[in-house]
């Protein structure tokens, strides 16, 4: 029997439901759908990291690689990224913004599969990002 | 070689098209999209559990789990839950039913990642939740 | 630690980003979201197999299939298969092409779970579809 641990890197605001922002059994690793908001606060409420699609996309990805993280996952390990946007309009920009993270972050295998599909989000938010990795 | 088995809850409605209402192979279960149908009775076309998101989310929910006990899955081996919405206004209710569905099923890990995305469902259905289960 | 390799069938259109059509860690292998493209042609842009739902749900079925079998997989060894659909009228006729196009298949092992969801997707395309794949 393994167990599944849950991964709850300490900057994350809480879930608004009962559910883990990662878990992680096994060489399995699944991180929940994260979106753009800043490190927690005590007292205040989750807030995007700003307006833009650059910001929340940025901090979206900081906040999937921190649940990786919390779990000894890299992105090298991540297997499937699914990106949730507001707008078919985004994509070219959202694509930009991801290839030059993704270069700054070196990968030393091949990049993650990925699906992009066009979904509501509570309003303010123009990305959600979630993501399956297995580790090594 | 590992044989991947079908798993087909006696109540459960046939699937519309050539897939599983689940399968499993080795450790890895996968729960196909659930809606809130009722057990299926013979002659009579598959039927919500009522109009409303509490009755439709609960059955939704009955119906992962009776997927995931077919392949001798709990809750506690789930690790994705992947929750579709038809409308933003129904997160704060389906959260509320959400936390008490799961504080009544006693999990003893850690509960599941979870991404909840707004789409386009069949007329009528206000919810579809799938699920991804590594046994241990 | 196993590699991850990146899975890019010879006919495959260059992704728009930095993302692999599929990646295969161990015994798991992820397709990314297919679409109906054409195989590619040096200095042509990526075309739609056609404007019609079957031409585009036959094409992107193929084209999923050479992800699969780029790492080693058939279609006996998926456990899940994403449907994303633009128009939940198409649901009926996507179902029929899917069924004749895995009779066609001829599986030897249980269908995979399928979840079918409707969003927008990038203007003329109809039709998106993932996979996940456990090799036995």
């Amino acid at each position: 029997m393994t167990d599944k641990t849950a991964l709850t890197p300490a900057t994350h605001t809480t879930p608004p439901a009962k559910f883990s922002h990662g878990v992680r059994k096994g060489n399995i690793l699944q991180v929940a759908g994260q979106v753009g908001f800043l490190p927690a606060v005590e007292g205040r409420a989750p807030t995007p990291a700003g307006p833009t699609l650059r910001e929340q996309t940025l901090q979206t990805l900081a906040n999937v690689r921190a649940v990786l993280e919390e779990g000894g996952a890299t992105w090298d390990d991540a297997m499937m990224i699914r990106v949730y946007l507001t707008d078919v309009d985004h994509f070219a920009e959202m694509n930009e913004i991801y290839n030059q993270y993704f270069e700054e972050q070196g990968l030393k295998e091949a990049p993650a599969a990925r699906t992009t599909v066009y979904v509501g989000l509570p309003k303010g938010l123009l990305i959600e990002i979630d993501a399956l990795a297995v580790l090594g």
